[in-house]
């Protein structure tokens, strides 16, 4: 393969090391799409006869049918999916094959496959967070009105209500989609035809290879197109920040699930039992979404500490970006699989959340905001008188609305017997219409947004 | 600070891990700002009184006159850069400052001043990198004829030139700068007015305080709002990539620097000495540049492990946010600073560049090329042909064009003497004329769009 | 300072990335004392004159008490604390200043002075390392028959001691003392003498110094010695080891101190409350604590890439190796110390662990390991006969103990009514004496075996 | 499995993001080795009967020799080697299996197996690195008097040996060998027993188990020993250090193996050719080895982070923990073969490298040393003398020792004709013979010291 050039053969830790195949097997569609790409292109600039143009052709057809019937062949001489597939061809073909290689190198071949294929990545990506998204949604509609604690430091802090939560992540997920179509745009253009870092003599046609390939336009410097892994940082940043998501959501699930919160079944479809303890019901997939975040920040750790440092052109460390973006991609895809599932079929114990809410003097803020607008206290001593209404409460273990008028005036000679009206966890929730607050009329109008930019963009 | 509740103050060692105010007073502006915003949204809609709302405007306009004078008061007991204001603001102007933190929290206020500023780094940021492209590209057009050798495996693999060398990193910046782009987009929506986390009952104009802080749109969930930190991982990662690429062309320069290679001499402003060795001049502005980029990517690790996991909604990990935040800022200012000075006024030695570029076989791939296009031979027996006359060539010393057309036809008998007219390093460059390819016309043709491009965006 | 080469000074943005005596100036005292350390051996070696090594030993001592007195100047046209300090002394005793520099570099001066400085970290975190481990086991101690639910998956699993959870921690503590410990004695050599990189002609005694410095031996070899910063980063992975175990803690004392759960409460002199809701008792000082390790790995992560691939021997890249340490000390240092106070001072609260054990099925092993034991059952089978036991208790809302002996019998007939003893929470974790078991029997032997251990090194 | 609990089965994403069989069937020595000795343990215990016992360890050998003879099976329902094992084990020998998993879980027995697994790996990596070891050795022996230029900043600075800058990297690989050994310490004590979290009322012996796996105790805490991966951790930093070491040499490899430096030649078996450039001869595997050390440092990052704030005891999360050590185990391991194939088959251009030491002004440190000790001058200002030297030679392009007398002595009186003896690079090499300095008497010596340590610890 490398010429008559070496007298001696690679060694067997250089074969090891070196192959790539096991792993960038993974890119055979990408490869023989970019390949047919590229003879036609051929072709059509008369680089190679109509004729053998044909023949290359129906030659990879007939190598991609085998593919997919009975897998690509793992042979580490031929090294990487590359020289397989070319080394197929020619035993089909005989020596035309090898002009397929005209014009190019493998420098831009493996830029253009894995572009591809992380473009696919990018799409199926976005899909999935497209159903999460709409599970996400109908659920927060569902549940418009259930009251539950929220919290600030996992303490009660405010009642809301379960569907602002759930739409809570909505939003996160809105802005990984964003971040994942920001990428796709950016990497959208062809490095085919970069050859090995310098361009080709031959008189080639980008602009052709590109619009085969759906990308926008062909890239525009040689150099950086076979040194540009930026596209695959991109997609494990996001896939990270993405991950970082879930991460905080199967930390609720696991929280929520546990005894003491009991504000949530999980699904049997996505729970485990214990090998020891007969009465157990794990969380388990929502624990193996935290714990693949963790996984896939490795992966963008493991890229972008390779990249550090490389001078241009295209450096052999490159063959190091294949399997951290596949890992990653495969970790996300079943981490967001199973968050649908757990947010489209959970049980929300809707009794627990309410009881809970009640707790934990979450409408302590309510009689603060209640003293600013009836006896235009400033908010600050407002809170001040509050903090001492509550302290009283603690110390006889009952809830806030519990404290008699007679021993709130003692603390305030301006409350009266209307602030218990403001102490109600339905009027705590209700009271906060404010653009984006917890009320289940903000909450409607906010799933009916959401609807509506589902149904446009997917 | 916290009311009435707490019978004991906070210890020592509480004191020490959670004032945030030694790095937060680095928020004072938007902090300000964001507080004025505020406070003339709480007038026009009637929660404070026309003359409160003043009052505090004017005290604020006051506290800020004294931190621009004087610097922010480092007091550990108010514990960060909002209760230090307010405090000073009661100070000035007395009770009435307590009607200033009406209708919102810390958590949505600290949303707002940390977005404000990461939106200014932003902005910073991008102008460094237009300077440095506009830099790159002053220098490619230079060197638009300039021949170096191109690399692969940092062994010479085809002539470049260097103007086309530059361009791949004016490419890099480009993408950088829409990263940057992108984030800054994704995260101009205002968080104000989302309260502790539930949104608020008093009757609020997000819209409004969205308005006067320039953002596009007053964010859609509360809770979302004072929980996310997106935007600042988005600066850290789009910061991290540039850092990389940073980090590349601050190698090439080390390198490029040394004795063997004396491809540039790096400038004296940028350079410094030894205190043992008097002959030496360091790239040490480039080695800094490099080393950076790790510090800037453990920032990046840094924020996303603290996020990992933290239930909805604010929790106080989250006040580790801006530690790395301000830290990339910093060394990523410096960095771009540092690397445009260095591709301004760098010396480039285009004699011992043409010089290299001569040895190492550099034009054998022209051999073979002109073998495929000549003799009509398929690429593959071409490339066989051409490393046959490598080996012969290497084995006595000589270069590629030092072997006579005997040596040359007894290898392959269909090479004839035009092929000599073909292995020049100036042939060879001026031939590669594909789009973005290294061609001396490519190179201007690139630059035209470069500097287009820089007028209309900076 | 760097002789008379340069026909400019460094540009004002070199200055500002060059200099690192705003972070360096930390060095003072270990920089004071390795040149100290060297003077006395220039002078006992006849390299200066003893008249000369005492005035430049006087004269060390001077600049020290100045910066004790006053600080540290930060002049950045000194550069660093090294050339800082012998300007100073140059400016106190005269020309003689100019021999200290005999017979050494900048380059084993900084490698020595920040070996002594990590040194002195790692003896400091081990000291409140010990202190942690004492509250552990004190606490361990005192709760050592407190009954709490031992959770798996954050689900209740089988009842345990909170002694016995207490010192799991006392454990991971013991580990991470331990890699303290090795890391100290891998690192404890000295560089000094290492010179430029290449040692020096000077007739000097390495050993002399390594002595006065408390090093073991001098380093073998003096290319690596200018070159390695293993022990920094040896400091940083104990570090981030040691930050997660405390992050573990950290997040079970949020999750116990929620109202749901009602296991803690955490020390008023450890929480703060919140600026708008006037209830609040947030665990601040444990989410701070879990948040640093996200900033610590971050530092860890920080030096490993900025040392990845750096040519031998000195490069300036390895300047960026401080900050991170620096921070990461400090960090550590804090979260130690507040984790102390916490276990320490914080309220367990006994009954609500109790009450939350006997919910869950929480001896549903037990039941199992009965029927193995009295029935000779395999334990598979045992599993699933106390599987359906719980399917039917929980299907009435009861606790396991409170089937009949009809409904268990019906479900297998050879359970009899000495079941029921084995199903009380005291009798499982009574139990479970085997060693390393939670039976407070075994609680109590750990404690004195922990006991002595900390007699014996701290 | 998962006894009679669960109406549904777990859905194809669970199915699929449960399993952990396709990667944990690399623990199956270690799960049958730990089943008998658990099993021998049971039955010595009078657990399980002499038969059972003999029976279940009967069947273990069957199932070991068919996983030996054909693989494991990989069925997603058997979900990991665990379940596979006892499965197939009860298909062979009936119900008497179920007896095996008395007095363990598989917490335990997981904890158990990878510990195991991880050791193996220890002394597998550490069996890599005393080959390395003996290999820089060799060739630092070979090149005890070889002269090459020693560079600081990648710039020229003194003369060294290359022997001595190989035994800098033995240096390195020395200190990785020391935190493996101690991190195997460390780790060297078994889980087995600690079953589900709590321990258990078996009257079982963990000292005999621990015994028969080579473990030197048992561990102290059942909860920790479920939920501790120090161990893991321990080796994946130690192998990040490692990689970092290697990633420094193969750096170096890369820069010495381009035409401009032109110090070596790699191995043919080591490098590849281009598919494009005939004459290309690529350090593909030092490159490897420097990208690997990008995916080493991911992998600890992935554990790192899967592992922050997870409450005791056992959670899913750390089914994470295998696939990142078993890549970095097999990619450390390729990475050190490698590189033990480059030092010991490389060929050294010491030539090129003597050449190269002699430009750069490499001695004009030993210029400044002998006006230090002729004439008694201040080391700062013979710095600054020399450097006005330097500074001559420079503008006439010669070397330093091409000045003539009358130059030097018009720069300082006190120079005389026996300083040209300095300045060749045999004399300022041989006069570094300081302790670890790099004259070749000092290299023998640590030669030797290098070979003694070797011989006795392998």
């Amino acid at each position: 393969m490398w010429g008559g050039r070496f007298a001696e053969g690679p060694s067997a830790i250089m074969r090891e090391i070196n192959a790539s195949i096991p792993f960038d097997k993974a890119l055979w569609r990408q490869d023989i799409a970019a390949s047919k790409a590229h003879v036609a292109m051929l072709g059509a600039c008369g680089i190679v006869s109509g004729e053998d143009a044909v023949a290359i052709a129906d030659g990879l057809d007939r190598v991609a049918a085998e593919y997919e019937a009975n897998g690509v062949p793992e042979n580490w001489d031929l090294e990487d999916i590359h020289m397989t597939t070319e080394n197929r061809l020619a035993e089909l073909i005989g020596p035309a094959a090898g002009r397929l290689h005209t014009a190019r190198s493998r420098n831009d071949q493996v830029a253009t496959d894995f572009r591809l294929w992380v473009r696919d990545a990018m799409d199926q990506t976005d899909a999935g967070l497209a159903a999460l998204s709409r599970a996400l949604v109908a659920r927060a509609e569902e549940h418009a009105d259930t009251i539950m604690p929220g919290f600030t430091h996992l303490q009660t802090a405010q009642p809301v209500t379960l569907g602002h939560h759930l739409l809570a992540y909505y939003e996160m997920i809105r802005r990984d989609r964003s971040r994942f179509a920001d990428a796709r745009v950016r990497m959208n253009e062809s490095p085919l035809g970069s050859a090995a870092l310098a361009g080709t003599g031959f008189p080639i046609d980008r602009e052709m290879t590109a619009q085969a390939l759906d990308f926008a336009r062909p890239t525009a410097n040689s150099l950086d197109s076979v040194s540009d892994r930026d596209f695959a940082i991109d997609f494990l940043q996001a896939a990270s920040q993405c991950a970082l998501h879930l991460s905080r959501l199967a930390e609720e699930f696991v929280i929520w699930a546990s005894q003491p919160f009991g504000f949530v079944r999980m699904p049997d479809t996505l729970s485990t039992g214990s090998s020891i303890m007969p009465q157990k019901k794990n969380p388990d997939a929502a624990e193996l979404v935290r714990g693949h975040s963790g996984r896939i920040l490795g992966c963008a750790t493991a890229l972008m500490v390779t990249m550090k440092g490389l001078p241009l052109a295209y450096s052999k460390d490159m063959q190091d970006d294949k399997p951290p973006v596949f890992e990653a991609a495969n970790l996300l895809g079943l981490s967001i699989a199973a968050m649908t599932g757990m947010v489209a079929d959970a049980t929300f114990r809707t009794d627990r959340m309410r009881q809970a809410a009640e707790l934990g003097y979450a409408t302590a803020t309510d009689l603060a905001d209640w003293l600013v607008r009836q006896a235009d206290i400033p908010f600050r001593e407002a809170h001040h008188i509050t903090g001492t209404a509550v302290r009283l409460a603690e110390s006889r273990g009952i809830a806030l609305d519990e404290l008699t008028l007679d021993d709130l005036t003692a603390i305030d000679a301006r409350i009266d017997d209307r602030v218990y009206a403001a102490l109600s966890v339905e009027a705590s929730v209700a009271a906060r219409r404010s653009h984006g607050g917890t009320a289940p009329d903000q909450v409607r109008k906010q799933v009916a947004l959401a609807r509506a930019a589902l149904e446009n963009d997917g």
